[in-house]
């Protein structure tokens, strides 16, 4: 049984390993389009700030028993009458590759934006391990005093803690009116005062259209007035699936253009999977597909692609969105849906936020959890969590507590049921989430007026 | 409604603010024996290290809207005829409550130990409010230079911890073989490096049973030809539930003289709650009763007693043995059922010991946290895990997502499914506990012949 896997990031290796597992005598080969397998794209910023001072602590892993590496091999055409895909190494020659099952795992790429100037030197994506390398050649050898960032997502909050890390001055352009649009605006408040404070210039509500050189630094310019000049640019507006290949090939697509694909990892052609960031996810909560690129959602789906292929049947269980990332001294995480998401979803939210000691305050350095519980109003059902707070804080897995409350369908006033840990120096006889929970079952019962216990 | 409350710890007052939520109109009253509402007794060892600058800071709370607190009153008789409580207070004058409902949450005390000379100066227990400032009292007045700790369960072991911080030079006995009962000998040892780090000096497998005068010192012997001498003694061996009044009253009682309720934390007689460390505690997993005195179970089940005191009809959802501490730079964490536990309740038990980083390595500051998880090498249910690692490794909130998918009686493979958050300074893509998961069922393939993948 031949196993071909186009991407050997998170899912494609992640299948490959799988299937290995399951089936040791499969023949497994993965075609990367670069040279580096399996390596930890979160980890970019890390390597970019200095805290990470060699790429290659960045591998996940460095062996690959039973899988077969073909690096710098691009698949250009998946002939899906011959069970056949090509590919052209970095000398532009074509080898075939023969399959009986096939997993795309092709990953995601930046989105087009509609900014002039993306290819002046210094202005930069943050997509690949090659990106990372041209940017860090730049600072080493530019040694740029400041630098623009547009777009506060993820990439960019990070990339301002990294560069600020770096020792640059740091602009970052907000396209929407707080940052961190996945995160309400209320504690995206607090995660804004974090970079004041870390003297990071935040000008929200910018559309960047145009970068254009200006004497020796470049000048970003977009709504509201927005021009900066600085000495270097990174572009970082969002991902959308690299599902190219597999629509040429004649694969269905659905959100964004992202390959469609069933719980199985199935795609609509036969013996054809894929996973991470190039397919739809389904959403455990709202019960239909989305598109969620994630490294996390991306090893499972890869974990389940690798396993079918070797004949098992497993399922993907569905994303919540769960996810988390530190900026400076904040941690900032979130799992299911906030009230505007739930709103959308025919749900009845009630959000109700609250503030915490993450530790019982009588044990030295207590700092402040902020809390918001999103629930159903008429069912009760949990919805979802969002939690700021600071580093060291266990705001990680305080939100995978909520993650598996989700995953099980309990309902907010359950939460209080958890047989959770409690020593002075971590938490609180009620876990920080439970009480919580608990506020957001007395505003439910403030706000609704025929209220009765159950 | 007259809801009389006996003891003012967690479990009493949780059931008289549980009431008044439910029930403003209660006429709600709470018989202390001491005078200190709602303590935090699992913070004395802080307060005794000195990190917890004054007692005072360790009040769960300290206003209680709708509760009549009676502090220093010491209920003697419950009369079931009568549904009358008569109470002593400090001047030894008897007053006499009335209730329509009764709440029983007399807590535990320390077992009595066959020990002989506890009554010596400088020997100390610590349970409650009281013993905390006698021994600081001493602490203060006498500057003891060295302590011998009888107990290594979580609070001997806090108190090393305390009292090394403090300065005193300490030695402790330890009747099992190893320390922490609780754990498992593979990760006991890691807390008993600890310890030695820490230049604690540890007596194993010694029944402390004679304490003397000696000089201006105290000494302790016991087997093994224990014979230390030592400025100060701690007595931790254990506590026992504290039932007599209940007795006394008639109620029925079960594993170590604990109260019998049942899920609605009702007693064998009529109107009469109980719930804390003076009752059995229904355990999830075993699907029976056992007895667990803990803080995070007191608070669950003086809530339960008080909604239905109050007319609701709310049921314990059982306890996990959900445990957490902190040891030095230590944090030692498990919920469930460990090896031993399992197979003495009919599992089929197989545990997996793995080790992991708490965060990907190319991020600074990453650290081991070794992980046990057992699960049914049958059914593949999961059944229970133990983790150590370093203080600000986010174990107690990873033994908590164990514990909530305990909870819900997942198998060790499905921990897999579960969408948790990861951000390379926090985790990976995988949480440890997942990899944990995974080893787990690799080594149940490996040691089922006729395994097969479903």
């Amino acid at each position: 049984m031949r196993l071909v896997i186009i991407g050997g990031s998170d899912a494609g290796i992640s299948a490959g390993i799988r299937a290995f597992e399951l089936d040791p005598y499969m023949d497994i080969s993965v075609l990367l389009a670069d040279a580096y397998p399996n390596y930890s794209i979160c980890g970019l910023p890390f390597f970019l700030s200095g805290e990470t001072p060699d790429w290659r602590m960045l591998a996940h892993r460095t062996d690959f028993p039973g899988i077969k590496l073909f690096p710098d091999h691009t698949a250009t055409v998946i002939d899906t009458r011959s069970n056949c895909v090509v590919a052209a190494n970095a000398q532009g020659e074509k080898h075939s590759f023969q399959y009986d099952r096939l997993v795309i795992a092709t990953g995601a790429r930046p989105v087009t934006s509609a900014i002039q100037g993306t290819e002046l030197h210094g202005v930069f994506p943050l997509h690949t391990m090659d990106d990372s390398f041209s940017m860090d050649k730049y600072l080493r050898e530019r040694e740029p005093g400041s630098v623009v960032i547009v777009g506060a997502g993820y990439i960019g909050l990070e990339m301002a803690d990294a560069l600020t890390h770096r020792g640059l001055e740091v602009t970052l352009a907000s396209r929407s009116e707080t940052v961190l649009e996945t995160l309400d605006p209320s504690l995206a408040i607090l995660v804004e005062q974090e970079l004041r404070d870390r003297h990071v210039s935040l000008y929200k509500g910018v559309k960047v259209d145009r970068v254009c050189q200006s004497g020796n630094g470049l000048r970003v310019m977009g709504t509201r007035g927005f021009d900066a000049t600085a000495d270097m640019v990174l572009i970082a507006v969002g991902v959308q699936p690299d599902s190219r290949l597999g629509v040429e090939s004649g694969l269905a697509t659905g959100i964004k253009g992202a390959i469609r694909v069933n719980l199985r990892m199935e795609t609509t052609l036969p013996d054809i999977y894929a996973a991470g960031d190039c397919v739809e996810t389904w959403h455990r909560l709202l019960q239909r597909n989305a598109y969620l690129p994630l490294g996390t959602t991306s090893h499972k789906q890869g974990r389940i692609a690798g396993e079918n292929a070797a004949g098992g049947s497993a399922k993907f269980q569905g994303s919540l969105g769960t996810q988390v990332v530190k900026v400076f001294d904040l941690v900032i995480a979130r799992t299911g849906l906030r009230e505007s998401e739930a709103l959308a979803s025919g749900f009845e939210p009630l959000t109700v936020e609250s503030t915490w000691n993450d530790h019982k305050a009588y044990y030295p350095k207590a700092r402040k959890l902020h809390i918001r519980v999103t629930g159903d109003r008429t069912s009760g059902r949990l919805l979802g969590a969002q939690i700021v707070g600071q580093y060291g804080s266990e705001i990680s897995k305080r939100i995978d507590v909520v993650a598996v409350a989700l995953h099980h369908e309990m309902s907010v006033e359950q939460l209080s049921d958890l047989d959770l840990s409690y020593t002075p120096p971590l938490s609180s006889p009620w876990d920080p989430i439970q009480m919580a929970a608990q506020s957001w079952g007395q505003a439910r019962k403030a706000a609704t007026a025929n209220f009765s216990v159950t």
